[in-house]
């Protein structure tokens, strides 16, 4: 907990909010003196208003003035609350003289209607619409109050307001979109402090933190801001401020915005979908100004930030030491109930493996996507397709499969849903990471590349359109095998993606010293995160033993049970002209990395010939290069 | 011309080299005094020599600083021609003194037997072999001299040494690997003065540009140089410097060397493998710096840059007018005898479209690769498979094509060469590029990702051989079609290889505003380049009425009449275990490509499921944003 200076606490608000009440018991629970601003008038007001005239500005000036002495005289002793109505700036600004930076402003704030029915209530009392109507019209409410929602019991609201005055937060959450908005849930239904942060754009993004505060009761305790400064300095030291705005410049911006505002140790996290040699930058650019940083990968969208995503978090270990509590707490829990969260490795390998997390997504929806065309092609509706689907569970349910067969049941009128929905599927980045950094790797990543150029594919829906007039067939497809060889085909196509996702991961962890865990890493991912299933369950042993399915005896057995069923259906798919890139793309993959000796041999004879690239021989391990004049025989 | 300052023009040498006689041709040719050393001697050292005594240093001294006085004293005037062995350093420390910035040194050079040869013939005169060892020994060849060969005539190294001191070049080449080296021949057989300069490493690169010089006739008027400052002061302004030096960080160090050097307008010409990206960075950076920037993909390999390659020059227009009659005069000529040299574009255009150029190239040399191992499968030898690809010329030749039928031709021993080559396949960086800048582009370019893929899992050499043991198929490959309808298939995915080629240039030049020609551009790359072939021919003409191959009606129709093959070959080779991800692709792309009403709607329902992604509806062109709650029906 950290020191507080003697607070001057003013409670102001329209008549009839409570002031009095909430003020006395404010000054109770905080044991400071208490003062009500209309015990302090002066003879002369006293008269005008008991004879029923209103007090004018000149009438006020000496009374305030009155009240600030007694505020000043608190502020150097123990400090106090002071209820006075202070609607206008220019009154509070007196009030607040030469104690400034001792002043705390609390606004008890209600509608019109919830006030008036209030003063009714109160026996004894009576005030007229007109006039409660005169205080709302003069009313200048103040931004940097505390403000305090007086439909709350009197008890809850000095909870608040105690809370808000003396505490600071444990954790802070800066940006509040919609994945922003369900890990603060999280956090504070879980019981955690937190502070909240949305910035400010007029017109566009005005009070969104404290009207998301006041939507919420677990927000209940939380603070919210729009002020850089105010958030930061809300936080316990050293402060935890984790970032969930969009990946890219804005994440440098918010840091620099916040960086004049920190000090040596605290820690920021990162937990939107950053590249990860973003990361590494940021990393190493805050560690030169003292600052940690830790980037994390969060996945399971809305739903999964809310009730428990899979994090990755990565960078720097003993910070993220400090805030393991909090996300594994947040996180989802395994089969087992350990958190879906662990410590990735240094630099950005937190990110890293989110985004070849979302690659393996990719594939995964697109698989299902083309399972989709072929059953239709096939002549089945969604209906018919969601039943089949829901009979593939047993053998490879997944997280994805379960909301396809969703989807595919939703109707609209007497149609389905799904064949409204425009045929242009959009994409956020990390698709096209992985694809290049499966590129940068000399990785062979051409299942995500294939789901990524599907996408791309999708988008061109006018061309598609005359493309399939110049060159569809005239005849209905004729696809000759059975729905269960499909899912076998499927399940051959989702061991693949498997295999080249986490290939990829191994591959990047080797080449950058990340010491990554296959087996922990399948763990995170067996719940919470977009591409759980119980395949995902199967690896995390799997990957105890071995760190490459293709050389894991089980998953060989698999592959090559169901290898028959895959090369049957894409055959057909060719044949039959029925989209299917993912599914072939499975089969042509391992076919070709199946090939002991390839022709690639010609390749090297052709760069050797046009471009004296020189080449090895296969009977030299001596590692040497040879060029031929390959014209002379 | 520049001007020329008053030169001192020191010729040096062992005896009998022919310094008196050339030094006097010389000061003839130059009209200016000539002063043999020889003359000079004080009179103690002439009675010392005419005793038979050898001169001492000391001896020498005082002979040396009257030659120098001489020397200043011309230097005033017209300059002369002066003649002295001064085989030590020290002793044209003295002859140079006050005058280095006048002093020119001429090295005339021959071998101890040469010049012993030509001493006896000559009447009159007879030398020691031990006198002349006495001198080699004392010899401290100086590097900063301009280096003649003795055993030209007279007249020609008068000619060479005149030119090298009084003219300067048109035309600089900036690092002689094997492209320079052919670009530099290229050059110089059209008649070009060129300075040539390629770096000093000790022990590794020296004296590259002398000793390239002195290899090749063409080159005898060539000025050849390791010092970046002379490299650059014996160029004509505005100075015109080529780099073929190694893309990346290399060309940034080059063009730092350059720049003190350089001077307001002078361009530098970037003629190696530049990434785009970084070609846009540096014609902005020079700009600053008011020096001109052409980045120029050239290709052709070593043949094509020495009689002639296909040239992409992008950036700076003035500044290419005035590269032009060089590039074009040196490029390759298409079949009306135009130079196959254009200016591209802006930016880094020329460079991207020679990235794309060698994707392109990717995806034809991988076909090739795969027809390879079909015929292979099918069972022929090397020998019947160039007799079969020599078959397909008449259809569907191309540069390429030749080459590999001379590969496969070629023998060691009684076996085929091809078969002793090591089947990993390199690359060096425009592959990976390509894949990289379509993925950034939004365009699915998926044959060339294909192709770079499949070199990068050549690479994965070991894991192959594991997989093969693992899953290779235990019967003969049976692959039912002929060779005919491969070639079919062959033309097929060379078809859909242009089409995405070409698209993914028409889809950067509208990003970037480039305005790229794509008629001009295949018209360039009909000769001196690798792709070249009979197709690229026929685009010249097809796209001057379209912009894109599936639009244009004759590339249509033929891609229909080639589509059954490609679809009969490809699933042979899935039910087969035949690797040729290409080919597949090619068709597989087709097959996507065109489908008017594609699954990727159900893509964007499980986005919209999971992350509330939001999707268009095909019903709604207002390109409103839908959100669905799709758990409650």
């Amino acid at each position: 907990m950290n020191q507080i200076k003697p607070h001057i606490i003013f409670l102001m608000g329209v008549s009839g909010v409570g002031k009095s009440t909430i003020g006395s018991l404010l000054a109770e629970t905080l044991n400071i003196p208490f003062f009500d601003g209309d015990d302090y008038h002066p003879e002369q007001n006293i008269q005008k208003m008991s004879q029923g005239k209103s007090l004018n500005d000149d009438d006020r000036f000496g009374w305030l003035q009155s009240l600030n002495q007694i505020a000043f005289e608190a502020s150097q002793n123990k400090g106090c609350v002071m209820v006075c109505s202070a609607l206008k700036e220019s009154y509070r600004e007196i009030l607040s003289k030469n104690i400034e930076a001792y002043s705390k402003w609390i606004f008890l704030n209600g509608s019109f209607e919830q006030i008036k029915k209030r003063i009714n209530n109160r026996s004894g009392h009576f005030m007229s619409s007109d006039l409660l109507q005169s205080q709302f019209d003069i009313l200048e409410a103040p931004k940097y109050a505390i403000n305090v929602d007086i439909s709350l019991t009197p008890k809850k609201m000095v909870e608040v307001i105690s809370k808000q005055l003396s505490e600071k937060s444990a954790f802070g959450l800066f940006g509040l979109g919609v994945m922003g908005k369900s890990l603060a849930r999280n956090l504070a239904s879980k019981g955690f402090d937190i502070s909240l942060f949305n910035r400010h754009v007029d017109g566009q993004e005005e009070d969104v933190a404290k009207n998301f505060k006041d939507e919420f009761e677990e927000l209940s305790t939380a603070l919210a801001f729009d002020d850089v400064a105010l958030f930061v300095n809300s936080l316990q030291k050293p402060r935890k401020v984790m970032l969930m705005v969009n990946a890219g410049k804005t994440v440098d911006g918010v840091i620099e915005d916040l960086l004049p505002f920190l000090e040596n140790g605290d820690i920021i996290i990162d937990g939107g979908n950053s590249n990860f040699n973003d990361t590494k930058k940021r990393f190493d650019y805050l560690a030169s100004k003292n600052i940690r940083f830790v980037g994390t990968g969060v996945s399971g969208g809305e739903e999964g930030a809310l009730k428990g995503p899979s994090i990755m978090p990565g960078g720097d270990l003993e910070a993220y030491k400090e805030v393991q509590p909090y996300l594994e707490t947040i996180a989802a829990k395994d089969a087992n109930d350990l958190p879906c969260c662990t410590f990735i490795g240094t630099e950005g390998s937190g990110h890293f493996v989110k985004m070849v997390h979302n690659g393996i997504e990719y594939v995964e929806m697109q698989l299902l996507a083309e399972v989709f065309t072929i059953l239709k092609a096939k002549g089945h509706n969604p209906d018919q397709i969601a039943d089949i689907l829901a009979s593939w569970k047993a053998t490879t349910n997944s997280y994805l499969l379960e909301i396809t067969i969703d989807i595919l049941r939703k109707k609209e009128g007497n149609d389905w849903l799904v064949n409204r929905i425009m045929d242009k599927a959009g994409n956020k980045g990390t698709g096209n990471w992985t694809t290049i950094s499966s590129t940068q790797l000399g990785v062979p990543s051409t299942m995500i590349t294939s789901a990524l150029f599907a996408r791309y594919t999708s988008f061109y829906k006018e061309e598609r359109i005359e493309a399939n007039r110049n060159f569809a067939p005239n005849n209905t497809p004729n696809l000759n095998f059975s729905a269960e060889e499909l899912l076998e085909a499927y399940h051959f196509a989702r061991l693949m993606n498997h295999y080249q996702g986490f290939k990829l991961i191994q591959e990047a962890s080797l080449s950058n010293n990340w010491g990554l865990n296959l087996s922990e890493l399948s763990r995170i991912w067996t719940n919470g995160c977009i591409i759980r299933s119980d395949f995902m369950m199967e690896l995390v042993s799997i990957f105890k033993v071995s760190d490459n399915l293709l050389k894991n005896d089980e998953i060989i057995q698999r592959i090559k049970a169901l290898k028959p069923s895959a090369q049957k259906v894409t055959s057909q798919c060719i044949l039959n002209e029925v989209a299917a890139p993912n599914l072939i793309e499975s089969i042509s993959f391992l076919n070709s990395f199946s090939v002991a000796n390839s022709s690639a041999n010609l390749l090297q004879a052709q760069r050797d010939y046009f471009g004296a690239h020189t080449y090895q021989r296969n009977d030299d391990h001596t590692n040497k290069f040879y060029h031929t004049d390959w014209i002379n025989n």
